[in-house]
């Protein structure tokens, strides 16, 4: 992809020409991660995250900790499971301390508290959205007001706001909010496991959908209801987000996979404007044959720019790391749009190849770490 | 003052001579309220915040929303008393709003959560220091922990922030601090009262003191102890954001009156750099013959500059304002530094008089709405 004159081997444009939108001058990022919690997550086989039921509401703190830390707090080990993978949030870490670039922790519902300053909203985890009743009516509006109200401030700090998630079980309530809109993303929405568990998936919805009432669409020009029908409590904060950022005129990154999608459709649905905004993910999410980033887009509205970036993943001679080449998590905690923020930062000194090594290095810290304990 | 080769007829430097030592390149400043509690502040006579004991725990609060809607939530009115004089943050909201400078809130233990977006350290609510065990130890250390790490991500955002506090009550606590580290303050601190309190003020510390067992400078080497036993969970909160933004190479302007000298003298007896660091207040402070901010300072090290405005209440025909500068309040909720930043941002077009004139509209708006409840 060309930017500014500097070709960028390792980013690309997933549904435009090759060319990136982002306005040159906005290149001094802020990212900022949503860390949410919905008991969705414990569905049996609905998520990666976590060595076991018990440990899956420590995720998003742990990712939280460990951008701020390089260690968790919350979780006596390193965000590293026995098998050796780690936490995307590993990718994020390193990008960010390449490129200096300041982040923020939003605290949208995490059941767990980080222990690090973190941003709150005073919100709530997300109920299991089989029950059709995943979020408090009154706390999607709070989370979208207090959104927009931290976004116009955001804007005033910085032209580009980079803004990820961390939220296990998200594309599950990802998937009930763009049907609950009017979108076809049955099993098109990308999973943290290798094998994608979209029957699962899309019976949940289903179940969440029929104990809400509601048919497909059923609440298209509802997006407050589609989100606590069968949403999650990180969807409203971050649509509130993106809302007072780009209302104010700076930039939004949208950092992470599908789940992304369905903040863009409860954008389009409250009818506010998308033009300041983007999604950024990896390319093993863009490139991932058993989802559709793409596809859920294009149905939304057909112009939003997908950035994708390669970090070379599958050359590394770390298993835990080839992993993530392998359909193993793939994006998370904002991992690539970070990245590509990095990069276009750094004017194309950092490519997918240099910010590869350095995460070895992190890995290689954290995995010695893990064999101490 | 001079500053930039313009001159500022309503800033000064109260203790160097009449230049300002901010550099120039750090003038897109970003502001911080950090709001805290200590239930000092029932102690009869100790403040004027609230219009009376049940409201005091709702003025810090109430301030955060007011920066962020221009209204309350918290609290069914405006915060205007009966008489008609209103909570500082009434100029601090004009200053931002005039100079477009972004802020965030910082919870650092108030009692009662603002229901606006705001950053989160976890902290209780300080007791009141006559038990001499003001706030825990754990907790202070969290405080300037958790306010390094975000200082640092503040720096990288900002190369001024500005730093305000909202605590009632807070001079009491600045002064048991400030004895406690062997400075002394005593009969030097400020006060929201136009009678200042001072026998009071003493004879709380001095039993608070007493019932930690320590004399005068029996904490000179622990400031973490010294805020313990005596002093609240705001002192630490911008203590470690002072050095995490200071130590990253940013600039601090500590917005508020002799409370902020707790903080310098915090900040010295932890043996971290003072350079970056200045005081930013008003003119009602700094010229206040109840008290002595310029004399503390020069007890904790000879050079932390000291800067005041002159907003020209005494020229203001609504006496709520006038108030003021009769020894009413006199600074809080950042009022002064931000004044103070909005000026140098904006090359001198704003001054004290049209900063006034934009704080009356803002009043007569506010005392309008009070009427029609």
């Amino acid at each position: 992809m060309k930017y500014d004159g500097v070709d960028y081997p390792d980013l690309r444009s997933v549904n435009q020409d090759q060319t990136c939108n982002i306005p040159v001058s906005t290149i001094n990022p802020l990212f900022a991660l949503a860390i949410s919690y919905t008991y969705t997550s414990l569905i049996p086989g609905i998520t990666a995250a976590g060595q076991n039921k018990d440990l899956i509401k420590y995720t998003s703190p742990a990712d939280a900790e460990f951008l701020n830390y390089g260690h968790c707090k919350c979780l006596d080990s390193v965000p590293v499971t026995p098998e050796g993978m780690p936490t995307p949030a590993i990718i994020t870490k390193t990008a960010l301390d390449l490129s200096k670039m300041p982040f923020l922790i939003i605290n949208a519902g995490s059941v767990v508290k980080p222990q690090v300053p973190y941003i709150s909203f005073d919100m709530n985890s997300g109920n299991d959205i089989r029950t059709g009743n995943a979020v408090d009516e009154t706390h999607v509006r709070m989370a979208l007001s207090h959104g927009e109200s931290l976004g116009r401030e955001l804007a005033k700090l910085s032209k580009m706001v980079v803004i990820g998630e961390s939220i296990p079980g998200g594309t599950t309530t990802a998937l009930g909010v763009l049907v609950a809109l009017g979108i076809d993303a049955w099993s098109k929405v990308s999973s943290s496991l290798t094998k994608n568990p979209h029957t699962l998936k899309n019976r949940v919805v289903e179940e969440g959908m029929a104990k809400a009432g509601i048919p497909f669409g059923g609440f298209k020009n509802d997006p407050i209801k589609a989100i606590a029908a069968v949403g999650d409590p990180m969807i409203p904060v971050v649509a509130g987000l993106a809302c007072g950022i780009s209302g104010s005129g700076s930039n939004v990154m949208l950092a992470g996979g599908t789940q992304m999608t369905a903040i863009v459709a409860v954008i389009s649905a409250m009818n506010r404007a998308l033009e300041n905004i983007c999604i950024g993910t990896t390319c093993y999410v863009a490139d991932d044959p058993y989802s559709d980033i793409q596809g859920i887009a294009n149905e939304i509205c057909s112009d939003i720019p997908i950035y994708a970036v390669d970090l070379h993943f599958e050359e590394s001679e770390r298993l835990g790391l080839r992993a993530f080449a392998n359909g193993f998590v793939k994006d998370g905690a904002g991992a690539g749009g970070v990245s590509i923020l990095a990069m276009l930062k750094s004017s194309g000194s950092l490519t997918g190849t240099s910010i590869l090594r350095s995460i070895e290095i992190e890995y290689d810290n954290l995995t010695r770490k893990q064999k101490k304990k």
